[in-house]
């Protein structure tokens, strides 16, 4: 069975990194990217959308891969003047991203909505792949700490994560509703990657718009989720930090746990072969890990072969029991 | 008689120059600086206020002598971005520029008035000498061309000034009131310098504000205007060329007649030597090309020793024409 429209639910830069590594294994329009944006906040007085960003920058090849995040070939100068002003400095927003951020600025206060700008500038990045914000609407993630409450990119960038986390609030999210254009792609997909990002910062942000949980779980897609836990350590990030604070086992189990119902199959890391019948789902063992484009690519194709199986061998709906083939490893 | 309290009324790469004259001639404190606001925008989503940016670099020591606008050491990275993703890219806003401009419109639109914004600015580099912008309220000069209607920032850099005009207005100026800072600066002033600006593009913008033209003319302080053409040329821009479009003559002798009963004295180049008798106000010949900081001093303490010439040589009120003296050379 050929699997024509895939998409992929992304935040930070595992997200990104899978993203790009799916539009390089799929034929052009195949993949639809939707990203978390609740590491949205205002900066300078522009909104930033780091993961929109992040994602639109990995599809079109200009992303910075030391940081993970920003652009390749990146300069520092109006941070620098800005710094010399008395301006915060804290958020190193380099000059050519700050393009990005001054256009779509610009156009959100005119009224356009986030899923249209963030529309105009994948396209003006040349980028085909769809890239859909969650929602329109501000949603912003808060960080319950014991220091305090603080907005994410406080608790992630200023505070380098220091902080303990007790839990997390989407401020925003009530007010929010599913874009059609995230609607129209979720009830066609054939499958749903949940890409190997933060649950708690990257995919429980998008799972907080109302509806997008039940709509999520009722699409007739194949869902699976790429394991952000590797040999009980997160790629990059938080998150195994944030599991132990909030007193979670750190493992792909406390993943697959996490996103419960709405998982049809799981993807785990090689290193973490040992949890395979823990899982209890088909679960596909490999390299997770995502280094260059090639990487990426490769485990990307694996993913969609290792689903394209599960979907040819069984037409039963997605979820269904009956449906849930061994794992193919 | 000693001279304390200085106004220049500035705009342009003219009213810069002497405003950084003045400066280095008079004692801290001494100077405060009414600047045009008429050529203020709004482009990328920020608002820019050229002169009072000019003038702060120059009093900063910080503008490129070399354009005449922006600061020196610039680079061009987010315009070069900007430009890639199809965006505006006509007016060349520099990275180390750019920071204060993003400055200024995240306070504008905290509600924070554009004086204050201007103090807080012009403080963050450094600047001892007040600036003040004409009014807080957004005035637009608008250019009527045989091409149409032009907004100012269109007519000057977008089309170098190359439609004919016919005539300008100043958008806004109905609603806008005197600062109190201008108010009492002015009404406190011993001399008002109008700087060898465009009388039409930098200085009427400010006499436009309602009140601004009689709380000058009626203020104790002499006035002295420097010519901005000398030999039948604008020393910078499109002062010489405008009056021709206006059917005016291109002389100094135009832009007496133009501020009339504002002026108690004039300021003509050497080149102009000949039209002493005819400006019929005391008239200090110079040497009015301003280029290094020291030429820019030069000139000001020259016009400062001039002023404080007629005004000890009689204490009657400015404006008498007894209190006008023969002129100086």
């Amino acid at each position: 069975m050929t699997l024509s429209h895939i998409v992929a639910l992304a935040g930070g830069v595992g997200g990104a990194k899978m993203a790009a590594g799916l539009q390089a294994a799929l034929p052009g329009g195949a993949l639809t990217v939707v990203v978390n944006t609740g590491d949205d906040f205002e900066h300078w007085g522009l909104t930033i959308c780091p993961d929109l960003d992040t994602v639109v920058y990995n599809l079109a090849g200009v992303n910075n891969p030391a940081t993970g995040w920003g652009r390749v070939h990146e300069t520092g100068q109006v941070l620098q003047a800005m710094s010399d002003l008395g301006g915060e400095d804290w958020f190193r927003l380099g000059d050519r991203d700050l393009a990005l951020h001054l256009r779509r600025s610009e156009w959100l206060r005119q009224g356009i909505s986030l899923s249209e700008v963030t529309d105009r500038l994948r396209r003006s990045f040349g980028v085909s792949t769809l890239v859909l914000p969650m929602c329109d609407e501000p949603v912003r993630t808060l960080v319950h700490t014991d220091e305090g409450d603080l907005p994410f990119q406080h608790y992630f960038v200023r505070r380098r994560c220091e902080p303990l986390v007790i839990d997390l609030s989407y401020v925003g999210a009530d007010e929010a509703r599913v874009p059609d254009s995230v609607f129209d792609a979720v009830s066609a997909a054939d499958l749903i990657v949940l890409c190997p990002s933060n649950p708690y910062l990257s995919i429980d942000p998008i799972l907080s718009v109302p509806a997008m949980r039940r709509l999520l779980r009722d699409a007739h897609a194949w869902k699976i989720a790429v394991t952000p836990i590797v040999g009980g350590e997160a790629i990059k990030g938080p998150a195994a930090k944030m599991m132990r604070e909030m007193g979670q086992m750190i493992s792909p189990l406390t993943v697959v746990d996490h996103y419960a119902d709405l998982l049809d199959a799981f993807v785990l890391d090689n290193a973490d072969a040992v949890l395979h019948d823990a899982v209890q789902l088909p679960t596909l063992i490999t390299d997770t890990v995502m280094t260059d484009l090639a990487s990426k690519q490769r485990l990307a194709q694996e993913i969609l072969d290792f689903a394209a199986g599960l979907a040819g061998a069984d037409d039963l709906p997605a979820g269904s029991p009956d449906a849930r083939l061994p794992a193919s490893s």
